[in-house]
Protein backbone atom coordinates (compact mmCIF):
# COMPACT_ATOMS: atom_id res chain seq x y z
CA UNK A 1 0.00 0.00 0.00
CA UNK A 2 1.69 3.80 -1.15
CA UNK A 3 0.79 4.36 2.63
CA UNK A 4 2.67 2.15 4.55
CA UNK A 5 5.92 2.38 1.99
CA UNK A 6 6.13 6.27 2.06
CA UNK A 7 6.10 6.41 5.27
CA UNK A 8 8.60 3.19 5.60
CA UNK A 9 6.06 1.74 8.60
CA UNK A 10 5.07 -1.41 7.23
CA UNK A 11 1.90 -1.85 8.26
CA UNK A 12 1.18 0.24 10.70
CA UNK A 13 -1.94 1.81 8.80
CA UNK A 14 -3.45 0.58 5.42
CA UNK A 15 -6.09 1.84 3.16
CA UNK A 16 -8.56 -1.03 2.48
CA UNK A 17 -9.00 -1.22 -1.41
CA UNK A 18 -12.99 -1.60 -3.00
CA UNK A 19 -13.31 -4.99 -2.23
CA UNK A 20 -11.76 -5.08 1.28
CA UNK A 21 -13.79 -2.22 2.08
CA UNK A 22 -17.17 -4.16 0.90
CA UNK A 23 -16.61 -7.46 2.52
CA UNK A 24 -15.99 -4.87 6.16
CA UNK A 25 -18.98 -3.55 5.28
CA UNK A 26 -21.13 -6.38 4.49
CA UNK A 27 -19.47 -7.58 8.14
CA UNK A 28 -19.99 -5.05 10.09
CA UNK A 29 -23.48 -4.74 8.73
CA UNK A 30 -24.29 -8.79 10.00
CA UNK A 31 -22.52 -7.63 13.27
CA UNK A 32 -24.74 -4.54 13.37
CA UNK A 33 -27.87 -6.73 12.49
CA UNK A 34 -27.52 -9.32 15.40
CA UNK A 35 -27.60 -6.31 17.71
CA UNK A 36 -29.90 -4.60 16.30
CA UNK A 37 -32.12 -7.87 15.79
CA UNK A 38 -31.54 -8.25 19.96
CA UNK A 39 -33.03 -4.60 20.59
CA UNK A 40 -30.06 -2.33 20.05
CA UNK A 41 -30.13 0.95 19.00
CA UNK A 42 -26.95 2.84 17.19
CA UNK A 43 -24.92 5.57 18.80
CA UNK A 44 -22.31 7.15 16.60
CA UNK A 45 -18.98 7.77 18.79
CA UNK A 46 -15.93 10.08 17.94
CA UNK A 47 -13.16 9.00 17.33
CA UNK A 48 -11.48 11.45 20.06
CA UNK A 49 -12.53 11.62 23.79
CA UNK A 50 -11.81 14.22 26.15
CA UNK A 51 -8.22 12.62 28.63
CA UNK A 52 -10.02 13.39 31.44
CA UNK A 53 -13.15 10.96 30.37
CA UNK A 54 -10.33 8.12 29.22
CA UNK A 55 -8.84 8.97 33.09
CA UNK A 56 -11.70 7.30 34.61
CA UNK A 57 -11.65 3.96 32.90
CA UNK A 58 -8.02 3.73 34.09
CA UNK A 59 -6.96 3.81 30.85
CA UNK A 60 -3.46 5.89 31.57
CA UNK A 61 -2.73 4.03 34.58
CA UNK A 62 -3.20 0.22 32.92
CA UNK A 63 -1.62 1.17 29.38
CA UNK A 64 -0.13 4.60 29.17
CA UNK A 65 2.26 2.38 26.54
CA UNK A 66 -0.45 1.83 24.47
CA UNK A 67 -2.24 5.39 24.25
CA UNK A 68 -1.98 7.95 21.60
CA UNK A 69 -3.20 11.31 22.19
CA UNK A 70 -4.16 14.14 19.77
CA UNK A 71 -1.72 16.72 20.03
CA UNK A 72 -1.99 20.13 18.11
CA UNK A 73 1.40 21.71 17.06
CA UNK A 74 2.81 24.68 18.05
CA UNK A 75 2.50 26.18 14.35
CA UNK A 76 5.32 28.98 14.14
CA UNK A 77 7.81 26.09 15.53
CA UNK A 78 6.96 24.13 12.25
CA UNK A 79 6.96 26.21 9.33
CA UNK A 80 9.09 23.20 7.45
CA UNK A 81 6.91 20.71 8.50
CA UNK A 82 8.26 17.28 9.69
CA UNK A 83 11.58 16.05 9.77
CA UNK A 84 12.52 12.54 9.07
CA UNK A 85 8.83 11.74 8.79
CA UNK A 86 8.11 12.74 12.27
CA UNK A 87 7.49 15.86 14.21
CA UNK A 88 9.54 15.74 17.78
CA UNK A 89 7.91 16.58 20.96
CA UNK A 90 9.12 20.14 21.39
CA UNK A 91 6.92 21.37 18.70
CA UNK A 92 3.93 19.46 20.08
CA UNK A 93 1.03 21.43 22.38
CA UNK A 94 -0.16 19.73 25.65
CA UNK A 95 -3.34 17.27 24.50
CA UNK A 96 -7.02 17.62 26.28
CA UNK A 97 -8.10 14.38 24.14
CA UNK A 98 -7.12 11.03 23.60
CA UNK A 99 -7.44 8.78 20.78
CA UNK A 100 -9.23 5.78 21.98
CA UNK A 101 -7.82 2.01 22.28
CA UNK A 102 -11.85 0.53 22.72
CA UNK A 103 -14.98 1.49 21.53
CA UNK A 104 -17.01 0.83 24.23
CA UNK A 105 -15.71 3.76 26.32
CA UNK A 106 -18.23 6.15 24.44
CA UNK A 107 -21.15 3.93 25.11
CA UNK A 108 -20.66 4.61 28.94
CA UNK A 109 -19.80 7.90 28.78
CA UNK A 110 -23.21 8.51 26.60
CA UNK A 111 -25.26 7.15 29.57
CA UNK A 112 -23.00 8.98 32.01
CA UNK A 113 -25.31 10.53 35.16
CA UNK A 114 -28.20 8.68 34.05
CA UNK A 115 -30.64 6.39 35.38
CA UNK A 116 -31.09 3.29 32.68
CA UNK A 117 -35.00 3.42 32.10
CA UNK A 118 -34.88 -0.56 31.52
CA UNK A 119 -32.07 -2.97 30.69
CA UNK A 120 -30.72 -1.24 27.22
CA UNK A 121 -28.30 -2.39 24.22
CA UNK A 122 -26.59 -0.24 22.16
CA UNK A 123 -24.33 -0.59 19.51
CA UNK A 124 -21.39 1.47 17.95
CA UNK A 125 -18.09 1.02 15.86
CA UNK A 126 -15.03 3.63 15.90
CA UNK A 127 -11.96 4.17 14.90
CA UNK A 128 -9.30 2.58 17.79
CA UNK A 129 -5.72 3.25 17.88
CA UNK A 130 -2.62 1.27 19.65
CA UNK A 131 0.63 2.37 19.82
CA UNK A 132 1.87 -1.33 19.62
CA UNK A 133 5.71 -2.34 19.47
CA UNK A 134 5.08 -3.68 15.57
CA UNK A 135 2.32 -3.76 13.26
CA UNK A 136 1.61 -6.76 10.70
CA UNK A 137 -1.30 -5.44 8.74
CA UNK A 138 -4.27 -5.90 8.76
CA UNK A 139 -3.75 -8.03 11.63
CA UNK A 140 -1.98 -5.53 13.73
CA UNK A 141 -3.00 -2.08 12.77
CA UNK A 142 -2.30 1.05 14.13
CA UNK A 143 -5.83 2.05 13.75
CA UNK A 144 -8.76 -0.42 12.98
CA UNK A 145 -12.29 -0.14 13.45
CA UNK A 146 -14.31 -2.23 16.40
CA UNK A 147 -17.61 -2.87 15.97
CA UNK A 148 -18.87 -3.47 19.47
CA UNK A 149 -22.68 -4.30 21.03
CA UNK A 150 -22.86 -3.02 24.54
CA UNK A 151 -25.21 -4.12 27.33
CA UNK A 152 -26.10 -1.76 30.45
CA UNK A 153 -28.72 -2.85 32.86
CA UNK A 154 -28.81 -5.86 35.47
CA UNK A 155 -26.12 -8.31 35.74
CA UNK A 156 -28.46 -10.83 34.14
CA UNK A 157 -28.90 -9.11 31.36
CA UNK A 158 -25.61 -8.40 30.72
CA UNK A 159 -24.75 -12.18 30.88
CA UNK A 160 -27.63 -13.11 28.49
CA UNK A 161 -25.91 -11.08 25.83
CA UNK A 162 -22.73 -12.31 26.15
CA UNK A 163 -24.49 -15.85 25.64
CA UNK A 164 -26.37 -14.99 22.67
CA UNK A 165 -23.33 -13.70 21.16
CA UNK A 166 -21.42 -16.50 21.78
CA UNK A 167 -23.89 -18.30 19.82
CA UNK A 168 -24.37 -16.63 16.87
CA UNK A 169 -20.86 -16.06 16.58
CA UNK A 170 -20.17 -19.86 16.67
CA UNK A 171 -22.62 -20.50 14.26
CA UNK A 172 -21.40 -17.82 11.91
CA UNK A 173 -17.46 -19.06 12.29
CA UNK A 174 -18.68 -23.19 11.45
CA UNK A 175 -20.79 -21.32 8.52
CA UNK A 176 -17.49 -19.90 7.34
CA UNK A 177 -15.66 -22.77 8.36
CA UNK A 178 -13.37 -20.61 10.45
CA UNK A 179 -13.02 -23.11 12.89
CA UNK A 180 -12.78 -20.36 15.79
CA UNK A 181 -11.72 -21.26 19.43
CA UNK A 182 -13.28 -19.73 21.95
CA UNK A 183 -10.30 -19.20 25.13
CA UNK A 184 -10.30 -17.37 28.08
CA UNK A 185 -8.60 -14.37 28.20
CA UNK A 186 -7.22 -11.77 30.90
CA UNK A 187 -9.26 -8.37 30.95
CA UNK A 188 -6.50 -5.84 30.71
CA UNK A 189 -8.95 -3.45 33.09
CA UNK A 190 -8.68 -5.49 36.44
CA UNK A 191 -5.19 -6.10 36.39
CA UNK A 192 -3.96 -3.46 38.57
CA UNK A 193 -6.86 -3.77 40.75
CA UNK A 194 -6.02 -6.64 43.58
CA UNK A 195 -10.09 -7.29 44.38
CA UNK A 196 -11.10 -7.48 41.13
CA UNK A 197 -7.88 -9.39 39.72
CA UNK A 198 -8.69 -12.36 42.62
CA UNK A 199 -12.26 -11.75 41.43
CA UNK A 200 -11.34 -12.58 37.85
CA UNK A 201 -9.40 -15.69 38.50
CA UNK A 202 -12.45 -17.49 40.80
CA UNK A 203 -14.78 -15.82 37.38
CA UNK A 204 -13.81 -15.20 33.44
CA UNK A 205 -14.52 -11.83 32.70
CA UNK A 206 -13.46 -12.44 29.02
CA UNK A 207 -13.34 -14.49 25.98
CA UNK A 208 -12.09 -14.39 22.82
CA UNK A 209 -12.96 -16.31 19.39
CA UNK A 210 -9.32 -16.67 17.92
CA UNK A 211 -8.18 -18.23 14.83
CA UNK A 212 -4.64 -19.45 15.53
CA UNK A 213 -3.30 -16.92 17.65
CA UNK A 214 -5.30 -14.13 16.23
CA UNK A 215 -8.24 -12.77 18.74
CA UNK A 216 -11.27 -11.18 16.00
CA UNK A 217 -13.95 -10.77 18.34
CA UNK A 218 -14.32 -10.93 22.60
CA UNK A 219 -16.94 -11.36 24.75
CA UNK A 220 -16.43 -9.15 28.21
CA UNK A 221 -18.35 -8.72 31.16
CA UNK A 222 -17.35 -5.82 33.28
CA UNK A 223 -19.82 -6.25 36.86
CA UNK A 224 -20.41 -2.95 37.57
CA UNK A 225 -17.10 -1.41 36.89
CA UNK A 226 -18.34 1.17 33.91
CA UNK A 227 -21.67 1.45 35.91
CA UNK A 228 -19.47 3.33 38.64
CA UNK A 229 -17.21 5.43 37.23
CA UNK A 230 -19.66 7.02 34.81
CA UNK A 231 -22.12 6.59 37.63
CA UNK A 232 -24.89 4.84 35.74
CA UNK A 233 -27.77 3.77 37.78
CA UNK A 234 -30.00 0.97 37.50
CA UNK A 235 -33.57 1.30 36.38
CA UNK A 236 -34.41 0.86 40.47
CA UNK A 237 -33.01 1.94 43.16
CA UNK A 238 -29.03 3.39 44.37
CA UNK A 239 -27.14 0.21 42.43
CA UNK A 240 -25.01 1.21 39.65
CA UNK A 241 -25.51 -0.63 36.14
CA UNK A 242 -24.09 -3.68 35.07
CA UNK A 243 -22.18 -3.81 31.99
CA UNK A 244 -20.87 -6.40 29.25
CA UNK A 245 -20.03 -6.10 25.55
CA UNK A 246 -19.26 -8.01 22.65
CA UNK A 247 -16.30 -6.55 20.49
CA UNK A 248 -15.60 -7.26 16.82
CA UNK A 249 -11.97 -6.31 15.13
CA UNK A 250 -13.03 -5.82 11.85
CA UNK A 251 -9.71 -5.58 10.11
CA UNK A 252 -8.84 -8.89 11.74
CA UNK A 253 -11.90 -10.60 10.27
CA UNK A 254 -10.78 -9.36 6.91
CA UNK A 255 -7.54 -10.88 7.70
CA UNK A 256 -8.66 -14.26 8.50
CA UNK A 257 -10.78 -14.58 5.63
CA UNK A 258 -8.02 -13.46 3.52
CA UNK A 259 -6.03 -16.77 5.05
CA UNK A 260 -9.01 -19.05 4.71
CA UNK A 261 -10.58 -17.80 1.01
CA UNK A 262 -6.30 -17.56 -0.27
CA UNK A 263 -7.04 -13.99 -1.01
CA UNK A 264 -10.02 -14.24 -3.14
CA UNK A 265 -12.09 -11.12 -1.34
CA UNK A 266 -15.12 -11.54 -3.54
CA UNK A 267 -15.70 -15.41 -3.38
CA UNK A 268 -14.87 -14.23 0.94
CA UNK A 269 -17.41 -12.28 0.21
CA UNK A 270 -19.88 -14.39 -1.18
CA UNK A 271 -19.33 -16.78 1.88
CA UNK A 272 -19.89 -14.14 4.18
CA UNK A 273 -23.16 -13.27 2.44
CA UNK A 274 -24.57 -16.66 2.93
CA UNK A 275 -23.47 -17.15 6.11
CA UNK A 276 -24.85 -14.02 7.25
CA UNK A 277 -28.27 -15.43 6.29
CA UNK A 278 -28.14 -18.30 8.15
CA UNK A 279 -27.41 -17.13 11.05
CA UNK A 280 -29.85 -14.06 12.39
CA UNK B 1 -23.43 15.37 26.05
CA UNK B 2 -21.81 13.50 28.90
CA UNK B 3 -18.72 13.98 26.91
CA UNK B 4 -19.06 17.78 26.54
CA UNK B 5 -19.93 18.25 29.97
CA UNK B 6 -17.07 16.02 31.02
CA UNK B 7 -14.47 17.49 30.20
CA UNK B 8 -15.81 21.30 30.06
CA UNK B 9 -15.36 21.57 26.52
CA UNK B 10 -18.27 22.73 24.92
CA UNK B 11 -18.79 21.01 21.52
CA UNK B 12 -15.63 19.45 20.74
CA UNK B 13 -16.68 16.46 20.30
CA UNK B 14 -20.30 14.42 21.03
CA UNK B 15 -21.85 11.28 20.51
CA UNK B 16 -24.59 11.16 18.59
CA UNK B 17 -27.71 9.97 20.02
CA UNK B 18 -29.22 6.99 17.77
CA UNK B 19 -32.08 9.05 16.16
CA UNK B 20 -29.22 11.44 14.97
CA UNK B 21 -27.21 8.39 13.80
CA UNK B 22 -30.08 6.89 11.86
CA UNK B 23 -29.77 10.26 10.26
CA UNK B 24 -26.24 10.83 9.34
CA UNK B 25 -26.41 7.02 8.19
CA UNK B 26 -29.10 7.89 6.05
CA UNK B 27 -27.47 11.12 4.44
CA UNK B 28 -24.37 9.23 4.05
CA UNK B 29 -26.07 6.60 2.03
CA UNK B 30 -27.65 8.66 0.18
CA UNK B 31 -24.57 10.53 -0.84
CA UNK B 32 -22.76 7.59 -1.20
CA UNK B 33 -25.40 5.90 -3.64
CA UNK B 34 -24.70 8.97 -5.61
CA UNK B 35 -21.46 8.38 -6.02
CA UNK B 36 -21.76 4.56 -6.76
CA UNK B 37 -24.54 5.39 -9.26
CA UNK B 38 -21.66 7.40 -10.84
CA UNK B 39 -19.67 5.06 -11.15
CA UNK B 40 -17.39 5.04 -7.84
CA UNK B 41 -16.55 2.25 -5.93
CA UNK B 42 -15.75 3.03 -2.54
CA UNK B 43 -12.05 2.80 -0.48
CA UNK B 44 -11.62 3.05 3.48
CA UNK B 45 -9.13 5.31 4.41
CA UNK B 46 -7.36 5.35 8.30
CA UNK B 47 -8.07 7.95 10.44
CA UNK B 48 -4.24 8.33 10.58
CA UNK B 49 -2.22 9.13 8.11
CA UNK B 50 1.60 9.46 8.11
CA UNK B 51 2.69 13.28 8.32
CA UNK B 52 5.19 13.18 5.79
CA UNK B 53 2.66 12.39 3.48
CA UNK B 54 0.20 14.61 4.62
CA UNK B 55 3.57 17.43 4.12
CA UNK B 56 3.13 16.12 0.53
CA UNK B 57 -0.06 18.34 0.50
CA UNK B 58 1.55 21.36 1.90
CA UNK B 59 -0.98 20.72 5.03
CA UNK B 60 1.66 21.74 7.38
CA UNK B 61 2.96 24.93 5.29
CA UNK B 62 -0.57 26.07 4.71
CA UNK B 63 -2.32 25.40 7.97
CA UNK B 64 0.09 23.38 10.93
CA UNK B 65 -2.78 25.91 13.17
CA UNK B 66 -5.87 23.73 12.29
CA UNK B 67 -3.45 20.20 12.60
CA UNK B 68 -3.48 17.58 15.17
CA UNK B 69 -0.90 14.97 15.30
CA UNK B 70 -1.52 11.21 17.17
CA UNK B 71 1.58 11.63 19.80
CA UNK B 72 1.89 8.46 21.97
CA UNK B 73 2.61 8.72 25.89
CA UNK B 74 5.78 8.81 27.04
CA UNK B 75 4.54 6.17 29.57
CA UNK B 76 7.02 6.20 32.28
CA UNK B 77 5.88 10.08 33.14
CA UNK B 78 2.20 9.52 33.38
CA UNK B 79 1.71 7.15 36.38
CA UNK B 80 -0.50 10.03 37.66
CA UNK B 81 -2.69 10.50 34.44
CA UNK B 82 -3.44 13.54 33.10
CA UNK B 83 -3.16 16.67 35.20
CA UNK B 84 -5.90 19.63 34.37
CA UNK B 85 -7.49 17.57 31.87
CA UNK B 86 -4.90 17.29 29.46
CA UNK B 87 -1.21 16.28 29.15
CA UNK B 88 1.21 18.51 28.78
CA UNK B 89 4.10 18.60 25.68
CA UNK B 90 6.90 17.42 28.34
CA UNK B 91 5.17 13.88 28.60
CA UNK B 92 4.43 13.60 25.00
CA UNK B 93 6.60 11.77 22.81
CA UNK B 94 7.02 12.62 18.87
CA UNK B 95 4.43 12.16 16.25
CA UNK B 96 5.14 10.18 12.90
CA UNK B 97 1.16 10.36 12.28
CA UNK B 98 -1.16 12.78 11.75
CA UNK B 99 -5.06 13.47 11.82
CA UNK B 100 -6.42 14.70 8.24
CA UNK B 101 -8.44 17.36 8.24
CA UNK B 102 -10.25 16.22 4.94
CA UNK B 103 -11.09 12.70 3.55
CA UNK B 104 -9.69 13.21 0.01
CA UNK B 105 -5.99 12.99 0.81
CA UNK B 106 -6.43 8.89 1.38
CA UNK B 107 -8.17 8.80 -2.92
CA UNK B 108 -4.61 10.30 -3.68
CA UNK B 109 -2.23 8.58 -1.94
CA UNK B 110 -4.31 5.39 -2.92
CA UNK B 111 -3.35 5.73 -6.39
CA UNK B 112 0.23 6.73 -5.43
CA UNK B 113 2.96 6.45 -8.05
CA UNK B 114 0.11 4.31 -10.28
CA UNK B 115 -1.03 5.23 -13.64
CA UNK B 116 -5.13 5.61 -13.90
CA UNK B 117 -6.74 2.20 -16.01
CA UNK B 118 -9.13 4.64 -17.03
CA UNK B 119 -10.94 8.17 -15.55
CA UNK B 120 -11.63 7.18 -12.31
CA UNK B 121 -14.20 7.36 -9.72
CA UNK B 122 -13.96 6.51 -5.86
CA UNK B 123 -15.83 7.34 -2.74
CA UNK B 124 -14.77 7.10 0.64
CA UNK B 125 -15.68 8.92 4.42
CA UNK B 126 -13.37 9.43 6.99
CA UNK B 127 -13.12 11.14 10.41
CA UNK B 128 -11.56 14.81 10.08
CA UNK B 129 -9.78 16.43 12.74
CA UNK B 130 -9.39 20.38 13.26
CA UNK B 131 -7.80 22.51 15.58
CA UNK B 132 -10.14 25.49 15.55
CA UNK B 133 -10.04 28.36 17.87
CA UNK B 134 -13.57 27.62 18.98
CA UNK B 135 -16.23 25.11 18.54
CA UNK B 136 -20.10 24.57 18.42
CA UNK B 137 -21.89 21.68 18.66
CA UNK B 138 -22.60 20.03 15.17
CA UNK B 139 -21.79 23.51 13.26
CA UNK B 140 -17.71 23.03 14.00
CA UNK B 141 -16.95 20.14 15.90
CA UNK B 142 -13.06 18.75 16.49
CA UNK B 143 -13.75 15.37 15.26
CA UNK B 144 -16.57 15.14 12.02
CA UNK B 145 -17.17 13.13 9.20
CA UNK B 146 -16.17 13.75 5.64
CA UNK B 147 -18.56 11.65 2.94
CA UNK B 148 -16.25 12.45 -0.20
CA UNK B 149 -16.70 11.61 -4.16
CA UNK B 150 -13.42 12.02 -5.76
CA UNK B 151 -12.56 12.15 -9.48
CA UNK B 152 -9.11 11.01 -11.01
CA UNK B 153 -8.47 11.53 -14.55
CA UNK B 154 -9.01 13.60 -17.73
CA UNK B 155 -10.13 17.55 -16.90
CA UNK B 156 -13.03 16.53 -18.80
CA UNK B 157 -13.68 13.87 -16.16
CA UNK B 158 -12.81 15.75 -13.15
CA UNK B 159 -15.48 18.67 -14.25
CA UNK B 160 -18.12 16.49 -15.24
CA UNK B 161 -18.40 15.06 -12.06
CA UNK B 162 -18.32 18.34 -10.66
CA UNK B 163 -21.47 19.92 -12.60
CA UNK B 164 -23.53 16.09 -11.87
CA UNK B 165 -22.81 16.54 -8.45
CA UNK B 166 -24.07 20.44 -8.23
CA UNK B 167 -26.95 19.32 -10.03
CA UNK B 168 -27.62 16.09 -7.27
CA UNK B 169 -27.32 18.51 -4.55
CA UNK B 170 -29.25 21.44 -5.63
CA UNK B 171 -32.31 18.81 -6.17
CA UNK B 172 -31.64 17.38 -3.01
CA UNK B 173 -31.53 20.80 -1.14
CA UNK B 174 -34.84 21.91 -2.86
CA UNK B 175 -36.61 18.63 -2.08
CA UNK B 176 -35.77 19.23 1.90
CA UNK B 177 -36.58 23.01 1.32
CA UNK B 178 -32.80 23.84 2.81
CA UNK B 179 -32.66 26.80 0.42
CA UNK B 180 -28.63 26.12 0.45
CA UNK B 181 -27.23 28.97 -1.47
CA UNK B 182 -24.10 28.01 -4.37
CA UNK B 183 -21.15 30.67 -3.43
CA UNK B 184 -17.44 30.92 -4.59
CA UNK B 185 -15.19 29.55 -1.61
CA UNK B 186 -11.46 30.31 -1.45
CA UNK B 187 -9.31 26.84 -1.55
CA UNK B 188 -6.59 26.76 1.27
CA UNK B 189 -4.50 24.63 -0.85
CA UNK B 190 -3.59 27.16 -3.11
CA UNK B 191 -3.48 30.45 -0.67
CA UNK B 192 0.11 29.97 -0.67
CA UNK B 193 1.03 29.43 -4.08
CA UNK B 194 1.23 32.63 -6.41
CA UNK B 195 0.78 31.21 -9.81
CA UNK B 196 -2.36 29.27 -8.12
CA UNK B 197 -3.32 31.84 -6.26
CA UNK B 198 -3.37 34.09 -9.74
CA UNK B 199 -5.36 31.05 -11.46
CA UNK B 200 -7.84 30.94 -8.73
CA UNK B 201 -8.74 34.45 -9.09
CA UNK B 202 -9.28 33.69 -13.02
CA UNK B 203 -11.01 30.55 -12.58
CA UNK B 204 -13.07 29.66 -9.19
CA UNK B 205 -11.95 26.04 -7.88
CA UNK B 206 -14.30 25.94 -4.88
CA UNK B 207 -17.90 26.36 -4.16
CA UNK B 208 -19.56 25.52 -1.06
CA UNK B 209 -23.45 24.87 -0.49
CA UNK B 210 -24.16 26.95 2.18
CA UNK B 211 -27.77 27.19 4.72
CA UNK B 212 -26.48 31.00 6.00
CA UNK B 213 -23.11 31.09 6.88
CA UNK B 214 -22.40 27.47 7.11
CA UNK B 215 -20.79 25.72 4.41
CA UNK B 216 -22.41 21.98 4.54
CA UNK B 217 -21.17 20.83 1.00
CA UNK B 218 -18.68 22.28 -1.62
CA UNK B 219 -16.99 21.05 -5.04
CA UNK B 220 -13.49 21.39 -5.42
CA UNK B 221 -10.98 21.40 -8.59
CA UNK B 222 -7.61 20.96 -8.16
CA UNK B 223 -6.04 21.05 -11.60
CA UNK B 224 -3.43 18.36 -11.46
CA UNK B 225 -2.20 19.08 -7.83
CA UNK B 226 -2.76 16.31 -6.13
CA UNK B 227 -1.59 14.34 -9.34
CA UNK B 228 1.89 15.51 -9.47
CA UNK B 229 2.37 15.30 -5.71
CA UNK B 230 1.11 11.34 -5.48
CA UNK B 231 2.69 11.32 -9.19
CA UNK B 232 -0.67 9.81 -10.31
CA UNK B 233 -0.44 9.36 -14.30
CA UNK B 234 -3.63 9.37 -16.89
CA UNK B 235 -4.18 6.40 -18.86
CA UNK B 236 -1.91 7.64 -21.97
CA UNK B 237 1.44 9.03 -21.97
CA UNK B 238 3.44 10.96 -19.08
CA UNK B 239 0.88 13.10 -17.85
CA UNK B 240 -0.48 13.41 -14.32
CA UNK B 241 -3.86 13.48 -13.63
CA UNK B 242 -6.54 15.94 -12.73
CA UNK B 243 -8.78 15.56 -9.58
CA UNK B 244 -12.08 17.21 -8.21
CA UNK B 245 -13.83 16.16 -5.84
CA UNK B 246 -17.35 17.12 -4.09
CA UNK B 247 -17.34 16.92 0.07
CA UNK B 248 -20.30 16.36 2.26
CA UNK B 249 -19.98 17.43 6.50
CA UNK B 250 -22.50 15.00 7.34
CA UNK B 251 -23.05 16.46 10.62
CA UNK B 252 -23.16 19.62 9.51
CA UNK B 253 -26.36 18.78 7.35
CA UNK B 254 -27.50 17.31 11.04
CA UNK B 255 -27.10 20.68 12.25
CA UNK B 256 -28.92 22.39 9.45
CA UNK B 257 -31.90 19.52 9.12
CA UNK B 258 -32.34 20.48 13.07
CA UNK B 259 -33.07 24.42 12.18
CA UNK B 260 -35.21 23.20 9.51
CA UNK B 261 -36.74 20.35 11.00
CA UNK B 262 -36.82 22.50 14.57
CA UNK B 263 -35.61 19.22 16.81
CA UNK B 264 -37.76 16.59 14.72
CA UNK B 265 -35.07 14.61 14.02
CA UNK B 266 -37.70 11.63 13.24
CA UNK B 267 -39.29 14.24 10.88
CA UNK B 268 -35.86 14.73 9.25
CA UNK B 269 -35.59 11.33 8.48
CA UNK B 270 -38.66 10.89 6.98
CA UNK B 271 -38.09 14.20 4.88
CA UNK B 272 -34.30 13.05 3.51
CA UNK B 273 -35.64 9.80 3.18
CA UNK B 274 -38.30 11.02 0.62
CA UNK B 275 -35.79 13.36 -0.56
CA UNK B 276 -33.54 10.61 -1.33
CA UNK B 277 -35.83 8.57 -3.62
CA UNK B 278 -36.27 12.03 -5.88
CA UNK B 279 -32.82 12.73 -6.57
CA UNK B 280 -30.61 9.66 -8.19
Amino acid sequence: MPVQEAAGISGAVTILDPDQTELLKELDGIFTGWGTAAGAREICPPPVLPVSDLAKFDVYRNFPHLAFVASPLNAQDVTDGPADARFESGVLSGARFGLPHATCYAAYLFHENRRLAADTLVTLVNRCFRNETHYNGLRRLLSFQMREIVALGSFAHTQWLLEEFTGRIEKFSDALGLGLEKNVAADPFFENDGARALLQKLSPVKFEFQHGDLAIASVNTHRNFFGERCDIRLPDGDGHAYTSCVAFGLERWLAVLDEVFEGNTRRALEAVRTAGQQVS
